[in-house]
């Protein structure tokens, strides 16, 4: 139980509430309460386990009487047919449970999954997968768990916890250099400022300033590997102490010619506004 | 603005509240309130357009002073480049909502496009799309929405408003007849009933049950032809009293296939739970 | 325990809060904590018992050391002077939670009982009493559940679960034959559909478009036994497919009557909107 | 608009959410948004009217295009037939708010009209109605609105806004005097004391340790006349100082009689939890 | 635990979302689940204890596992050093929930101290210490808790459970006799009357109307001398039937100077709105 | 407005249902609906302004008639009798809102003014006054706001929003060298690393791992010298790449001394935890 369940219980009473509306209709009517039954939940093609605290925490909402016995650990690589879940308890609260728990279960292993393709295509790499804020309203706190289950690294949850400065800010503060100024004068001491540059001439300028973090936007292989050069150049002979992130129309097919380039990170919103679900099943045994 | 727009404005602060945190750093120290801006919001690729209803309210809740015009309505097919909403006010305000609003319009407009793609390949069946409870947790309502922006059909919304007798039902009741008695017995006399079949012999009860719907799992194309036939028998020389709802396994590559053995619906998980997100972009103007 | 027990918790916790404020003025300053008390709540006349559950969430809210002995069940009917409860613990946390939790078990037996009045009265018929959407706002659930308890059969609980055609949606759409094929054509496949009609023209129409179920509303006695007729000749010499529900102005003193005509449910809006309470206390031992 | 119309917004809010639950699935099907409507709200029977507030907040969350214009107030008596809201706006907003809102209407018109009753029963006397807490759970406030409406007055609000000493007080802290003398040492300035009393000791006890009100429970018509000259002398040659509140078993028949002995209030449970509703309906027009 | 434990849940449950966010940054990467700590919560300087049941519930909400041993009770006099808490059990809990249950405990016990002074100032008089309404936003429940345990009297919690006529009511009302006869008339016969004057003729008029209890504001030491003589001669021969309350200005330097002229309480804001922190800390063991 | 406005709301709201409860008894009774009011509200003592935007949210949420012409902004230094709000609208609104919009008023100006006297000791030197997590329960949000109303800086609002190694993670992952490469493995890239010392040798190893920014909590002026001293050392003849934060027992009298030693930033809890309030009063015109 992490010190946040609380926030989980919260998401998953609210997913309960969308899908049992005010009772199981089918269930009530066929399923007398002191029915008892075991259910396996298995993965039915081969997956990185995301989502078991969720998952619990529906039954915990349902039915205490429902015992779940965690037969793998979220970040696990699963095959097909392995167990994830033993249950036994009233039928009538499994199968009242099953959906909701299993539509958390399925989704977040499908971004946890995706995410260990992204990070297995760059294992000869030193480069790290970052999310985004792409996220499926609603679901970021959970969804940022699964890319860690993944392999994958968190860039910042909101706009509050880190300062990402964009296009739109460099062009109302009227330069990088006068946004990062504004930025420090306001004694925001204890984030690092983060500066996206679409161009080598911006590059220079956020090196200039002393940006913590650069996002390269949408560059190139060839830009890249430019800009990475000119990072370099700009702290020899001394080590790099800006961090370096790719962006932009990065997939499984470009994703280690871009890791190639030597950037430090490479963020992909698709790990979780596109992840496919991981196939997840309940059977009762 | 619809009946339940409240529904949606609670998704939509919870939405706010996961990505703003506390406020917007960046903007809150580099853009001035004072400063305005116009904005474009656009389709970067094809799709099937849906979420405009919470991209509003987004705006509604954080700022009234931002005008969003719209230029598409739900259900439009857009090309690449076509403007979606055209939007003027304080620069911060868009600023701050830009991710949130896109990350909605971006999900439920991927729903939609997946779904008419499974339409447009049943353009010369009378077989119609239905969607399932696969949904994304908390999501539900607005998903729903948009596979019928579609041009999908809704399944039941929750366990509370349609009945549904799968297997596990059966076996707790003892059998089909048994379930769909107990049913009927407790006068859910406003619900259809629907019964989840796996073969022959199965299907044959619910017939004699006189199930209003029946769901055929997982079966294969001769099996579905032998089911459907089997049931225009059974109402032979009347007209056929029974829906019959294909399921399992149905993809894009398939789906023809199946609507050619006669079933009236077939329902697919992928369109809610698996739609990639169509992409969307906001640019200043 | 309900699988929907924290919609339950939900609507308890706003009756405590309403009826506790910040702190029980007088129990706090005159009975000492430590003290311990035994109680019975009983009926004080003949009723059906409804509410047990909400009772139990009000001592689970207020203190768990408070042991809630139940002495009955749900749908039971009590001779005054039956014991419902024996309660035992806090004899402050008995105090504090008494009105709150007999206000929920009062209203709810009402209801039950009332129901159970109607239902003794139909004995000698097929007829089921129904509920209606007429109940008191916040307590649907509860009191839908309470007219269970008393024998009788619940109509739809909201506008979303159920489909009911009324003269207004006729009117808008422009006739029962284009309201009914409206919702067909947007596949509303998993709900029956009920048609209100106020004359005999209205309900030959119903007939023809196969509506499920049709609402006789306001008829009088001859009106209904036309409609009984005209319905059983619509479907000669098969069986009747269409289930009729009579509906306005019925009470206790001509519901056999409305009954003897040979409509299958009668729906009685007083179940839930005028039922006196069932007299209940709370006595110390 | 009262100063705590956010507190009635919330409990419309929920009344909402349980009757539309997702959508108002008929009237989404077969009413086009851009039909306008009108449509008059009036009486069905004599009644004193209660629940506007509720019945505007409705249309205010539900579409503020409805324009509600109100033909009556608050507290008025009204016949059959009398006019109480005029509305005009998109039809499809007011047919799905028409239920919840006439339930409102409905129940505390209810309550009013019952007070009013109990009111012009005591119309030779100087006694006032009262109510209880005996309320429904969720809907206190409004219940004590309508029970002004009504003319009657309002007992305590809540545990926390009165101090009633019952028996199982006087128990717990030993005596009426000791009860008493803790709620004062405790400094609970701002607030009266009020002790029951079973009989004419007890009575004599609150008496003497000066109790700001009495209430004389479940008493005969005699022990009431008995209690008040017992109460006059105690005061003598002075004014009497301590109200008198009659409670228990007191109903239409008898509350004329138990004014007359004298007693300064009568507490009737059955004004919140027994009014039979209001008839009340909407007619489009 | 009290009967409103639920509402200190509530309040706890805030401020844990708004100390710990989504989750605590630096305790997940460095503290492993598996270990354990014991710590000890104490008193850095003397002071008056209050807040050990949100302290309490902060550890309930975030951890179970945590058990916290309480060696002191709400209203002691702690010396500096004096061991409050005890806490054993998962450190990372200890550590993310530390912040949030020593603030509710500095600021309680900031408030009971800060009582507890006032409340020693006035030993040699009977006069009683209260609190006002001038509380911080969200605390006002515990922060009344907290002035009982230094010893002081609760003024009313709200708006709605007392009344106290003002000089703005009395100037809308049109005088002291009409404001307070309106109050009567409206037959708030469970709340006391108090009336707020300025000067010595409003003095008389309140006498006159018999208010149960009179305001003195703002008054010098010779002014409150006068109000009390006036007032010990309205009610000669017999006892004072009138509380007095003073208050504006007073502090801990004319506190007994304010009491010696003999009213009966004497309220102070700064209780609740000015009360430093009492400095308490947890040191690992 | 600000874009978190709705946030504001929600701790408004609360505010306004714990001081109002079900309704203002005095004003209801006292003051007609009809009557108009103006009133001014006035600093009554020097004070820096902070608390406009819950001021306002209370009129919004109560009633939008009462017009608030803003005469002062937040941060604003005023002088005794300087106006800050000019009030007009329903005299009974005013009156009920009164309270709560002052507690906001008063304690958040308390809070900016108390901030600046710090500041103000700082004029001579380049170190910043930080805030930190001491805040009061609930009002985190507002009162950081004040602190920069103050001239004060915000230190991390959340525990998750900045990293901050403290003596207990030290330990538990065994040193500070252990617990920052814990923090950097795990790619909490976009927040900088603070690490709390509590001697020079764990000031050297916390330079070594090369945090970005290091607490220097409890020390004295000279260990405050030395330390400052060592950091110049380990980065010359380069720049100083640390920022220092001198934290423990630092007010009003010795904050200037601490400045001097040359530190960057100076956090002290009492900014939020116990600041006097600010005197505002409401007067009428």
């Amino acid at each position: 139980m992490t010190a946040t369940h609380f926030l989980v219980e919260d998401i998953v009473k609210r997913a309960l509430l969308e899908d049992i509306g005010l009772f199981d209709a089918t269930t009530t009517l066929t399923v007398p309460p002191s029915k008892l039954g075991r259910a396996l939940v298995k993965a039915r093609s081969p997956m990185v386990l995301s989502g078991t605290e969720p998952f619990l925490a529906v039954f915990g909402l349902v039915d205490k009487a429902v015992v779940c016995r965690l037969a793998a650990t979220d970040g696990e690589e699963l095959s097909a047919n392995d167990t994830i879940f033993e249950l036994s308890g009233p039928a009538a609260s499994i199968l009242t449970s099953e959906r909701v728990a299993l539509n958390f279960l399925g989704h977040l292993s499908g971004v946890a999954t995706l995410t260990k393709r992204f990070v297995n295509a760059l294992s000869q790499f030193k480069t790290k997968i970052l999310d985004t804020r792409k996220t499926l309203p609603g679901l970021r706190l959970l969804e940022k768990k699964a890319v860690r289950h993944g392999g994958g690294f968190n860039h910042r949850f909101s706009l509050h916890d880190g300062i990402l400065i964009k296009d739109n800010h460099i062009q109302a503060a009227g330069s990088i250099t006068e946004a990062v100024s504004r930025v420090r004068a306001n004694g925001s001491n204890y984030r690092k400022i983060e500066v996206e540059v679409d161009d080598m001439a911006q590059l220079t300028e956020a090196l200039e300033v002393e940006a913590d973090m650069i996002l390269l936007d949408n560059m190139t292989i060839n830009e890249l590997k430019t800009a990475v050069n000119m990072v370099k150049k700009h702290f020899e002979p001394g080590p790099v102490k800006t961090l370096l992130e790719a962006s932009g129309g990065i997939n499984l097919n470009n994703v280690a010619q871009v890791a190639e380039t030597g950037v430090d990170y490479i963020s992909v919103g698709a790990l979780t506004h596109s992840a496919p679900w991981a196939d997840v099943g309940l059977d009762w045994i």
